[in-house]
């Protein structure tokens, strides 16, 4: 059992590292402690409790893997598999346990709705379980900022389905926005090849940057740089104000001193 | 081992249901075989696929349980462990390996960002893993439209943290847009203890329509009244098109013929 860098750690040598998010010296694997080996499926002492673990994977293979696995189930999925299953195969222990078909829901902003682009939903359930919640949230919040700010798709399928022309930005987390804007550009029509292979691009572009920071973290050098939008806005918000707002954009009250 | 109903069968005596979604007649647990409680730790054979099984529950206790799970930590959570927390301990099996503390993300529309408001990411991590695929998507279907539709909060806390005045009607399932026009209506900042309140009763409206509509699926009497919004609109999306685009509606292309 070996991840791209070396060695996983048995499980008895593992360190004790439940809740640190740090690496020790040495250690390969983030935040699993041997006890994520222990089946609790009996315990009365409840689900184990993240973060499950993480070893460093290599970006590329699981941009590729998120490519395929779009036309399997779709994006949330798409990016949460291409980045759990690794995890399942190199850490084991209740990654065992999550059948991340569950999370298909997530597809076309929730089941079509067009909110939260499912790539994004499928990152945050990957960096949560791996890395629990402080280092999954300050990544997940740098995946929003990221998916917002770039120019996708960029990742380039070995074998791709559609042919497509056009990249775009987004400038918003928001399926709607995100796929209607590149549609616009594209001229083509959401259930044409060409969207779903733009869609299924952009898992992969997801899927990358997430590892790459996940990797950081395994590294102790991530350093987040996404704070939460509610403290400088008074709402919770994406940094697009004026794109449905116009020049009319409401001032939250703040909270009183 | 009793649910609100009735007894929940011995595992010898589960009817084998799995994908199904249906209940045999006087069986009082949906979807789940005997295998769920075979340990897969260590399987080859995968993780325990969903649905992992529902048994009906009481609406009002939910709702109470998701009001105080807001306080613990925030929406997300709020609405999946209100529901997930009592068939962990009625239905057990695969229930109990997971820690419902992993969707802590979806706060404020997703680590702050105001996307997808996070109790509907909750009632999509419940319906997806109690109920499977096909029901769970046409349960969580049904829970966006009543979201955007209900004149909320409904929920009456028995021991309220703060008085509110108003009610709203989103007209969306985004935070951003639930919460700024609640915030506006009621005149209150987003750290208040008002808006903190107003989404905590908000989280037990979801928890509580969630289980009505999943113990109709339980009684085999649940019929979906939301379809997907692509196929009318060419593109994922709400039903406030003017909302954002005023009387500039973009028109996607449709499919070729």
């Amino acid at each position: 059992m070996k991840n791209e860098k070396g060695p996983v750690f048995a499980p008895t040598r593992r360190e004790m590292l439940i809740g640190s998010g740090k690496l020790a010296a040495g250690a390969a694997v983030v935040g699993v402690g041997a006890s994520a080996f222990i089946n609790n499926a009996n315990a009365t002492s409840g689900p184990k409790p993240t973060p499950w673990g993480y070893v460093k994977l290599d970006p590329a293979k699981v941009a590729q893997s998120a490519y395929d696995n779009w036309y399997k189930h779709y994006c949330c999925y798409a990016v949460a598999e291409a980045i759990i299953a690794p995890l399942r195969e190199k850490v084991g222990g209740p990654y065992q346990n999550l059948p991340v078909e569950a999370f298909i829901f997530g597809h076309g902003g929730t089941v079509g709705f067009g909110t939260l682009c499912g790539t994004l939903m499928g990152a945050g359930v990957a960096t949560s379980f791996a890395l629990g919640r402080k280092d999954g949230e300050a990544v997940l919040r740098d995946m929003m900022a990221y998916y917002s700010e770039a120019d996708m798709p960029i990742f380039k399928p070995n074998n791709p389905k559609a042919q497509i022309k056009n990249t775009n930005i987004s400038e918003s987390p928001l399926c709607h926005i995100s796929v209607g804007k590149w549609m616009k550009k594209e001229g083509v029509a959401l259930k044409s090849a060409e969207r779903k292979d733009r869609c299924a691009r952009v898992a992969a572009d997801i899927a990358y940057q997430t590892v790459v920071l996940m990797n950081k973290v395994a590294d102790g050098t991530y350093e987040g740089e996404t704070g939460s939008p509610s403290a400088e806005y008074g709402i919770t918000a994406q940094e697009n104000c004026t794109e449905c707002h116009g020049d009319n954009v409401p001032e939250p009250l703040m909270p009183k001193a």
